[in-house]
């Protein structure tokens, strides 16, 4: 490696939060670093943060600009937050990307979803396979976690190995996919020593170490066995070893199987055609198991994170695809919540306990395991592969932050890069080399928006104060035609006095235009800011509350 | 008794829910008993549920029409969800309002606060101490909870005794008030039998005994004393026990404590002038603290729950009241998050991070009580009261099901009675008397508005939706005057095909409007149905979106 020359770390996404991962990687001299992409993912709005907002997406701009110089995209595994956003996002990138057969095949629906060719998604085998993109060569090094054919990339650079693990847990007997092996992940640091390593650090405050999926067949046997009804599971759909798990107790237990939700449909299908799930019971029709004894059957259903439009909420609603929840049923969250989703989630518990359904959650581990590394888990891997810098990602800034400290004092050097941040990673520790501009995008509908773009806070402007519309007519001499207008929008009706509120806004902003002469009423500015300040003025009089105004002056020219 | 009269139970709010507590008590002939309230309290807004609504209050509108028969008001504590409405809703009851002496205190503030008559409050006495109300005889009945001097009701009636526990915990040796005394409770139900427990069910999936609040000093004290510089602690400000633990803590480590939070303060002046509080250590004014070196100082802040304007949240933000946190300092939560918080408490933790402030948590109970029995603390009480009957309250849906379920397997009738749902009480076992319409009001700035008003739905729609503002113009022949003019609020300026989405809109209701004959264009509802469908057709062709659509039509009359 010349002095000139440098490997650079960038998070685009994903680093000091949860959700939507896109990293990228350099290698070059200084601005003409040749590139490649780490997963391109989204993360899911709410109503505090982005109302009516469909997805939230890394702003790549960055990325884009230099386009040219990107050799490729590698997807890790297929869950939203790593691969959401490339059907939306890739037209502005047009790199190949790479993946595993699993995830490939989900990249391509997601590719297919937005009118993109199919065909710039190259399915790679694992290690030994390897793409050559520009400097770096990559290989794909499986791993467990919640979703099929996850993978840590081994990144070979003329600066040494980068290992970027990805989503990840250690488990010995996962119920699909690679066991783990300490011996081969020695051997990888062994082949050549590792520069950095680039981490989840989704679970750094668990402090025991993680638990095997295979251990939640026992008592997921038991607990269906010993439901007197209908049993329903809810899980994410795309944790297929879990639904391999919970469909297996359920033929244990003489319950047939039936799944309910398109998503988890869909990536049963697509572990079934590429060849990921090699057994899983046979799966009845929702019109065939209208015929069962509630006692043999068994509903896998989506919306474990309570979802208002998935089957879970559709259930504790009502009538859902000729199947309704009765006393007596048991329904199964295997799965935790994910902050934030409290609230729908207990929506759904109290509809079931309504309905009479015994509801049981994951019962302190019992009936769910985490896909991601714990604590423990984190310092073996730290151990076994003896990487000269940690840097932290896939988390929030805490969880940085506290994998940082860990490595530190571990005596491994470590930085907290959240997105933004590139980090030269060519020396002996990480060192910050520039800040870049990075923030979200909203897919709104069908049209990417900046998060910044004054749209959304407009919508949230609305919502916490309501409007006022007024509509004002001017004649070819300035003068006011008739009264102004003003139409209430998410306000009340009537104010203190019993008086309507519309009706006294009226008044008042008539009674100031009828005050103003020309050089006032020629001034669209003028007369807005006035308007708007007496539409205020009076609505906190009468409601107690500052709305938002919207001024439509029409100036009738002669005809 | 005679036949004809009855017993009666109807909670108007807190029964399916946790928050807004409203329970009603009636005695006499059917339609004609003579009631009591029990507890006036609000739930707290969410963006999801009431964008921009500041409290949420119960629907009392049933107990309004009957207010001649209401003999009284009785609070048992003095938390928002219990007492928050008092001053918004007592003009429409008038009735007195009995307390203990601090809850008294802070019913005062609330009648002030509304501008209402502050001797409709009597402070009482507790039992031996009770007050006569119609048919009914009330005793307040000391217990341990989060907030001092909080009762349960010692209900008696012709029907027999009732016992409304209120918010409580088994505590033993409280740090504040009187400890639990299983003989004391004993004594009252051998004094008369129990009819009826109404009782708190917050706590009931929590399968351990509940611990006292005086468990937290010797943790507290050794987390104060090791920590290398500020340290800075957050509970609910009306948790006086518990300021006073942190308080002593901080004296005992060396450390001055000042308290920032306009709530805090109050809770503790409250406390101090009703001699709840009797010894408390001396507080520092911000400004003295400022020239205290950061290791001999504890700053005791509101906030606990991640709410914006509150001091944890300023501090996490920067400089508040002169001070900043600095890399070294220790933030405490010492409390538990509230469902539906937890992104507002992560948002603080994170900001805390970036300034490398150490976190610490409950610590899984270390350093944090919570002030509800736990189920086995209610089964106790179950068996130290040995009721007639159990009626669940204080809960959500589940809550209440599962504690019927423990009273009902313990051979105690027991009946889950959700908001609006009436018990009568006066057999042996509760029995659905009527279901009465119950809901919400919302006060929103100074007004209070019903919850299915629509105006809240109207915002929830722009904020989802956006909103597109229609004007046009008509003359006196109902022709229209100029092109209409659109004005886009909430939603993004370009389409799909980089056009103007308002101008689109107004070219093709332009040419709508130029294809119609005078019966439609004096037709105003069927101008705005037509209006409105092409305005969102063309929102969905452009950005895949249905807005909102306020069309204002203006109509020139002949001067």
């Amino acid at each position: 490696m010349t002095t000139r020359e440098r490997l650079i770390y960038l998070p685009l996404g994903g680093a000091g939060e949860v959700g939507m991962n896109a990293y990228v990687y350099g290698y070059g001299a200084p601005g003409k670093e040749r590139l490649i992409l780490v997963d391109l993912g989204v993360t899911f709005p709410d109503m505090d943060g982005a109302p009516g907002v469909d997805l939230i997406l890394p702003d790549i701009s960055w990325l884009e600009e230099r386009a040219d110089r990107l050799e490729a995209i590698f997807i890790t595994h297929a869950h939203e937050d790593h691969v959401g956003a490339l059907g939306h996002l890739w037209p502005r990138l047009k790199a190949k990307v790479y993946a595993r057969r699993f995830t490939a095949a989900i990249a391509r629906l997601k590719m297919e979803e937005a009118a993109q060719p199919l065909d710039a998604v190259v399915t790679v085998e694992p290690r030994p396979g390897a793409v050559e993109a520009g400097p770096f060569t990559v290989q794909f090094m499986p791993l467990s976690h919640s979703i099929p054919e996850c993978a840590a990339l081994i990144i070979d650079t003329p600066a040494g190995r980068v290992i970027h693990t990805g989503d990840f847990k250690i488990d010995r007997a996962p119920v699909v996919g690679e066991p783990w092996d300490d011996a081969l992940w020695q051997s990888v640091a062994r082949e050549a020593p590792v520069k950095a390593l680039v981490c989840d650090s989704t679970n750094v405050f668990v402090p025991h170490p993680g638990r095997s999926e295979s251990l939640l067949a026992e008592p997921l046997t038991a607990l269906i066995s010993e439901a007197p009804q209908m049993f329903v599971a809810t899980t994410f759909g795309s944790n297929v070893a879990r639904l391999k798990t919970l469909a297996e107790a359920a033929v244990a237990a003489n319950r047939s199987v039936c799944v309910l939700g398109r998503s988890m449909k869909r990536m049963l299908r697509a572990a079934q055609e590429t060849g990921v799930l090699t057994s899983f019971p046979q799966l009845v029709t929702p019109e065939e198991a209208q015929d069962l004894p509630r006692r043999n059957l068994m509903l896998l259903v989506t919306g474990s994170q309570g979802e208002r439009r998935a089957a879970s909420a559709a259930l504790s609603r009502g009538r859902y695809l000729g199947f309704e929840m009765r006393a007596g049923d048991t329904f199964l969250f295997s799965s935790r919540v994910i902050p934030g989703n409290e609230k729908g989630v207990l929506r759904i518990w109290n509809a079931f306990s309504e309905q009479g359904v015994r509801i049981v959650d994951d019962a302190g581990g019992l009936y769910h395991v985490s896909g991601h590394a714990n604590r423990p888990d984190l310092e073996q891997v730290h151990r076994l592969l003896l990487p000269d810098m940690l840097i932290p990602m896939h988390g929030e800034h805490r969880h940085l932050a506290e994998h940082a400290r860990i490595a530190t004092e571990a005596g491994i050097a470590a930085a907290v890069a959240t997105n933004g941040t590139m980090l030269d990673l060519s020396g002996e520790a990480p060192v910050v080399a520039e800040h870049i501009e990075t923030g979200r995008l909203y897919l709104d509908g069908t049209v990417l928006i900046g998060a910044l773009d004054g749209v959304i806070r407009e919508r949230l402007r609305m919502a916490l104060n309501g409007l006022v519309v007024v509509s004002l007519i001017l004649d070819e001499n300035d003068e006011p035609m008739g009264e102004p207008w003003v139409e209430l929008m998410g306000l009340t009706e009537k104010g203190l006095g019993g008086r309507l509120l519309n009706e006294t806004m009226e008044a008042e902003i008539g009674e100031w235009l009828g005050r103003q002469g020309r050089k006032v009423l020629k001034d669209d500015d003028r007369m807005e800011e006035e308007i708007r300040r007496i539409a205020r003025q009076v609505a906190m009089e009468e409601i107690g509350k500052k709305p938002e105004v919207a001024l439509v002056i029409s100036r009738l020219a002669l005809e």
